[in-house]
């Protein structure tokens, strides 16, 4: 990795790290109206570089979802240098938007097609009274669950599956099949953190596997309940969406070109 | 601990766990401009409960400051359970206030002067770029600090001293003498969180010790150098205050009427 200066005009392929609190933003992919993580990188991008650059996702986020290790890519002919496109772009963006790291990587690397695997955090904030520090941060779910109860549904979902009863009707794709590699299911007090790694995801997946879950257990369905919801490839069977404001997009694995730092705040 | 109804008109004092995000308050106590945390409660006890009650704190945070587990205690005739005035005053208040739990306690029982010990929490983001996550939630300290130097540091402070140095100027009461019962520095990632016990503070106290401990490091001073500090008994000689958004008044500890749970969002 190098971090000193290039050849001028030779042009180059950059990675960045960058982290985004959700909250006020219409979501990752530019658009005509409201305001986009997308629209506010590519932005600063040209303030900094005096360049038009279009920039490129690991994936997009929906409205409300946050990133603790979203990766995009873009291609340039500066030759800034990679901690000066990190300071410069944090000192022109609003302070909900954050670039951790930038590297230069090989123009073949692409942010969405190289990425191996995907990793989600889902939070739930659980207790009878809501707290001011999970706002935005976590769903808040006042009836008890029960860890073991979740592992247990969890352990059904791991593997190859056809998602289609978890993926949102209006975007449905002809291919539904996804494969999860694993799910780590932690509680800290009263802060319940369900980590969902996989190859990729349908859209709102995660949200309605963790509605789906917390339904079934008010309900009192039995953790394999979950089986027949896949089966029957349908999205009427599963549960409500859960909270966009829950969900955080905590980190792309790459191999072998970029590997992102562990994440955490 | 009685969670029912009452005797009516009996009369009685409730104590209240409230958290807050200090962000968007002018501090905890009532003032003539600005919102504050005391008027929140204060009209929210009015609308549920129809009555004048003028509420009391284990102690007064500033603007920006927050809160994991404030203590606050009343005088009430209405025999409203406990459990409809969490829920009653949650569903008043704001989303950056909140009632965690809520105990009857003994008349004799104040939330400041029956207060044996008072834990704060002090929260750096240590990273080169800032984190959107921490916005009004941390400090931010873009350069390097060593943990082992602030923990040496602060051993120095264990312990009853005359804490003149360490005290706004405006506020310095005669006694400035305070007993430090621990301190606590732990590193979780890029989160350094410093906990602070001891019986009472004076104003400002915790803030200006960070931000002497963080400033010491910089300037390549000893450890011991803030046994000089003390010694001075002037806040000339101490370091910047650290910001009020970093601090978090945990928890205080009464004994034994009223003890609250550990104190985590």
């Amino acid at each position: 990795m190098d971090r000193g200066r290039r050849r001028e005009g030779s042009g180059r392929r950059i990675a960045l790290l960058v982290q985004y609190d959700g909250t006020d933003f219409c979501g990752f992919q530019i658009q005509d109206n409201g305001r986009t993580v997308q629209q506010e990188i590519e932005k600063g991008l040209k303030v900094l570089l005096k360049e038009t650059i279009r920039i490129k996702a690991s994936g997009r986020t929906d409205s409300g979802v946050h990133a603790l290790g979203q990766i995009i890519h873009f291609d340039t002919l500066s030759n800034t240098s990679l901690d000066r496109i990190c300071l410069g772009l944090n000192g022109i963006f609003s302070r909900d938007v954050s670039i951790k790291n930038a590297f230069d990587v090989n123009p073949s690397f692409d942010s969405r097609f190289s990425a191996v695997e995907r990793e989600y955090i889902y939070l739930i904030y659980n207790h009878p009274q809501r707290t001011p520090f999970m706002k935005y941060r976590a769903m808040w779910l006042n009836s008890n669950i029960d860890l073991d109860y979740m592992k247990e549904t969890a352990r059904i979902l791991v593997g190859e599956h056809d998602f289609k009863s978890f993926c949102k009707k209006i975007s449905a794709e002809d291919n539904t099949v996804r494969t999860i590699n694993s799910i780590e299911i932690d509680r800290n007090y009263d802060l319940i953190s369900i980590k969902i790694s996989g190859n990729a995801f349908l859209h709102n997946m995660i949200r309605i596997i963790v509605g789906t879950v917390v339904e079934m257990y008010k309900e009192g369905r039995n953790p394999s309940y979950i089986k027949q919801i896949l089966g029957k490839k349908d999205r009427d069977y599963s549960g409500k969406t859960a909270p966009a404001h829950g969900l955080y997009l905590s980190r792309v694995l790459y191999n072998p070109e970029l590997s992102t730092y562990p994440s955490a705040y």
